[in-house]
């Protein structure tokens, strides 16, 4: 077997944004026998993981579970909505953002991307009043959706999607709101009913903690309405047969069972620790990743706080230091994985994952890793993070429900 | 956590022809921590699964591993090499080849049905002959596509593709060759470059006893070149941008990495068993549940001996008896699936699988499971088809190699 | 790591008579992270499991849990309540019982062993009259304990510890009742309170499907009492620190964490079929059984249908038969494991385990290897005992409770 | 199930020096089927791992394995060596000295006690000097054997068992050499051989990785030919059967299989490593651990650096601290285990395990954990020991090799 994991001594620190680490009790729902898909016991698995999804999205709108990665539930998102030639309206807020664009191009649609010049937009999320102002002039309404990300995980930058939900309303179009949330559910606050979002994206491998395989769409009746007269061909991706087969548990094709098992106990994990405590968790998290880079004296990408992500932070290299390198040095003297800058911030920054699974000494061994890789990497730091990050666990201390039920 | 695994004592028999049970050896691989999708151990297991399954596959050349269940690969084959409104030549051989035609539809491509009346063709298989006669008459080649199905995963027929093969070029006709071989691979003989097959589709979960989530398209030359002009929209299932990345290792979006950890350890045993052998085997073990099926005095749904198939074998009952009400009732007695009668066939025909982690005793089990079953659901049975499944198995003997190294 | 999970295809049947299969739940619960012994969470755990490994030996006595195998709590049973050189009346059963004697001498005990000539007490299991006679001629009340074994594992023979009870009572002698069910518990009906057994020893691995490394003894009053006093030398055996920490849920020394968290699943498990359905599970299986083995036309070496055995069957060869070649040739040709003969009766016969997380499909398939390993073998049989079994599980049929609770 | 593996996020921190925490290639690998015992391919397990752990303890001499956790151990090498009322000389170098002491008397040995004042000894390990001193005295030679413990876990004293050697051939005395390195194997360096040692006694959940449930005894001719004439009753411990049977990979009793199976993993982990490394690693950690200790000005139990244990590291806390309200407060906020003081220094400090599968991100977390907690319970600290322990680390920096092979 191949000795992928052979680490001389202790674990692996996955660290980067996604995939996140996946905890043994999913691993072991994983491990349950895969069962008939058209047998009684499927159904009762199916109708469980369907309601509780739908508690994870905030919505009481069906929930298409893809046995397909988050990119393939881009693809469902655009070709169940739309036709071919159509205009669509999507905002560059990072790498993502920059690949669902390329997506709808491939696919025959016309998307316009909206954002600010050079990496601005990158640092500073979607600026929802340039898209009222986009919507205002599109008089003859030929923008059929808007796309954007919520949580961007090339950034670290968490948009403010009720905001854009105003700014379409403000403009009175009647363009669908298509929603990328792919690193941002269980982990960044996410409210597919209360934004009036039309379809909202995500997948397994980040804030639900299951290997990757799964994806969603959240879909509102609007976007339902919309995908009986949208012309893209689809089959694999169509809505229609799967919610209705799904009313009884069930698929029209066969489902990713095993990955089903673990969706299963992470709905419960999730929920036995509350949905608002998750989030928390994240933002408790978040806030002292970014005490430790700021005590570096480093700058983190995301340059406004009132966007910063609970998920992730880029860190920003000083001039004359690969991001990269650092990355490199670091996995190989403290066995930890950052993820790397992607595309217009390549080789400039890497990002700290502290999403999922996540405590705070798992964070403090991220910090340490990254410092004293930094130090190895001769980046001169302003001062210890680590000790700032302890600073604001400690002034933010709490316990968490530890569970010991028989 | 939802007691899917509570069976009272023992363990379920999952037979029906897919998903198979998935070995304990796979489950453990599957449970290896996840890991970064663009780190450096990443390639290593990329390329070992890409050179791996390209045995299986019997070809030289790429084969394209999806994130996606088996019918999405269905999609990416007609995707990659087909433009809207292009004439495809199907053959009805069963409810599978039904699906895969309407998917066609669905798509917006001009499927024609081939096939013999009734049920006929449900048990018989494809007729190149017929194949071969319909592209004759297509002198303007607007037929793009011959497709059909390989293993019948509804009746239990194999296809003889080398056939078709040989008729397209008696035919003289350009047409791509797409075989779909979800429930065949690794169970049943194929070879997609002696066979000539430009896409050959598959899935996970039947002889490469994985869970479902993962598919493939092996890809002739010929079906690459056509992809540069097929105008279909694709992203998703693009053949392009995997094959170019595929060749360090890694994937253009998130794979489904624990599913490929189980493939490496798939591909481990298969090549350690010998492919050869896995064919022997099945066949060996198929021979045997058609004897008992022959016993008990019932029908084989495949009612061509050159075309039964290796994975599984269809039983038809006597007019009269429902077939899922015997299958309800051997569920509950004796904790085990067998495959429903799909389709044109349904409530006449119970599918029993033996494909994959299945040796002479879980055979065994399974046929003593049938028998009692079928008599305590008062079907008149001729003889003990478990008596005649243990004199095939003796009459032809064998000693597995038991593996004890260190 | 070792390919000791290389089977080429399929399952291995393990039908020896312990260790028998560990269901998968259990081997899962196994992998719970291994916790601080003397933290909070221990506590729950160890309260948990010492209240529901009480219920499994039916009593409200102490039950002590060894972090070692089954033949340490032999030795634990003897040395907590007898001195050097005290006489001890123990009886021949089989094997087992011949070994328990020896410890006995080792340990500097005298022990006198009752039995029948030849083999016959191998075939008959305990002769409760034979006791009470030896007991009422110990007018000096010499003999300190009388130690049986309930289950004889080298035999198939479960004598009736009730009748050992009342022919100690008869004979108004205060002699200890030691008991050996290691191989009867959660198989075979016991009741360590209603049957006045003073100490009840017992091991993980055969009813509780656990694997072997733990063991336990069940300490009535009286026994507590009399280990005040007993001279043996002891330490880690000593059950009086042990029930004193026990009482928090703590040991005082470490204990096996791994497999108490088995042992609490396979309580849950038991509990949750019941621990009458159990039995009668049991009782079923083992009639299919020997249904077989007498419809082969071979003896069953339990001579007294009384004291058949529920857990497994002891199948004689005929003369110039080597079992021992015919548990080789099944284990080369059908990857099962049976359970050789043991001491006098090496070579002349073979048990098959039909214990623990066993159904009657696993039973078939066992049944099925054995009649086609006789054959091949060359063994002249009478008949299918493969049919007489189907008979007979048809005959009694049950619907098992499958769970299907979310 | 008993929901002990829920903590609400992240994984818990098992930082007691035992049970360490077990890497998952170990639990996978104890999820092997159970295996027969007496089977062929047993044999092939017992011989690897009867080979493979001869050099862990660095020996060409027998090494026993019991299924039984440590505790039982140490009956083993007392019970198979010597008599009742045997004087044996004992080392009180902490508490767990003490208990064997304790142990020994249990059995009837007449233990005679050496030792420094107070808790000087548990500060300063075994004083060879006295020792031979002692010997000396006993011209008789009336003490049968000296017993010290090489790691004292309770301190983090690593005793110079060589010296302790010497001192006996100084004072040319022929009593036996029998130590304890139960949570010193495989983490700090031992050399069963070179050091002229008799018994030597471990346990598998320390340095070995794997949970409690088996332990050893490395056994010299010298030990062996004592064995022979050695009066304490013994059954289960005794060496003799156990030694011939294991020629063959064999037990006389039901082994521990699945421990076993974790026993051939960890010894492939450790040799992979390479057994000096795996000493350089856990002294590097424990370098780094204690200039955390003193950066926060808190003193180190063992108070003489040429005894500093690689294994875990004792914390004194200042006057009117109660190091117990400290564990809890960590447990509680930061959801991971340290160790208790034990016996004479009760409340008076706490333990850090840095054993077995612990790498520099692990030992950072545990150190900000201890920094955080220290903090939150109102101690005093001089100093972030986390920024010493960083600069420990990046002094010695490393690239430990990790494992990518096909």
């Amino acid at each position: 077997m191949l000795k992928l994991d052979f680490h001389p001594a202790g674990r692996h620190f996955l660290q980067i944004p996604g995939p996140s680490p996946v905890p043994d009790r999913i691993l072991r729902a994983m491990s349950l026998p895969t069962i008939d898909h058209r047998g009684p016991e499927f159904g009762v698995l199916g109708l469980k993981v369907l309601e509780g999804i739908r508690k994870i999205f905030k919505t009481t709108q069906p929930v298409v579970i893809y046995p397909a990665s988050g990119t393939g539930a881009w693809e469902a998102a655009l070709t169940n909505t739309l036709s071919p030639g159509d205009a669509v309206l999507m905002y560059e807020t990072g790498h993502f953002a920059t690949l669902w664009k390329k997506m709808a191009e491939n696919l025959g649609l016309k998307p316009e991307f909206l954002g600010l010049p050079g990496t601005e937009g990158w640092r500073r999320g979607v600026q929802a009043d340039r898209i009222e102002a986009r919507l205002r002039a599109d008089a003859g309404h030929t923008i059929k959706a808007v796309c954007v990300v919520h949580n961007e995980t090339s950034t670290g930058v968490t948009s403010d999607i009720a905001a854009v939900r105003r700014a379409i309303d403000a403009a009175g179009h009647p363009a669908l709101l298509l929603v990328d949330t792919i690193s941002g559910l269980a982990s960044a606050d996410y409210r597919h009913d209360e934004w009036g979002v039309d379809v909202t994206v995500s997948g397994s491998q980040k804030g639900l903690m299951l290997p990757p395989g799964i994806s969603f769409n959240a879909v509102s009746p609007k976007a339902l309405e919309a995908s009986k007269t949208a012309k893209l061909p689809r089959s694999f991706w169509g809505w229609g047969e799967i919610i209705e087969m799904n009313k009884q548990g069930y698929w029209p094709y066969t489902p990713s069972t095993n990955l089903l098992y673990g969706l299963a106990e992470a709905i419960d994990m999730i929920l036995a620790e509350g949905l608002e405590n998750v989030f928390a968790r994240h933002q408790r998290l978040a806030g002292a990743c970014r005490a430790a880079v700021t005590a570096w004296g480093l700058d983190i990408q995301c340059a406004d706080p009132a966007v910063y992500s609970p998920v992730l932070t880029g860190v920003m290299m000083p001039e004359g230091i690969d991001a990269d390198a650092v990355r490199k040095l670091i996995y190989e003297h403290f066995d930890m994985s950052l993820g790397t800058g992607l595309g217009k911030v390549k080789g400039r920054m890497f990002r700290i994952g502290h999403l999922g699974d996540c405590n705070d000494l798992t964070l403090m061994a991220t910090l340490s890793g990254c410092e004293m890789g930094l130090r190895l990497a001769g980046v001169k730091l302003a001062g210890s993070g680590v000790v700032a990050a302890m600073d604001h666990l400690t002034r933010h201390a709490v316990k968490p429900a530890l569970g010991m039920a028989a």
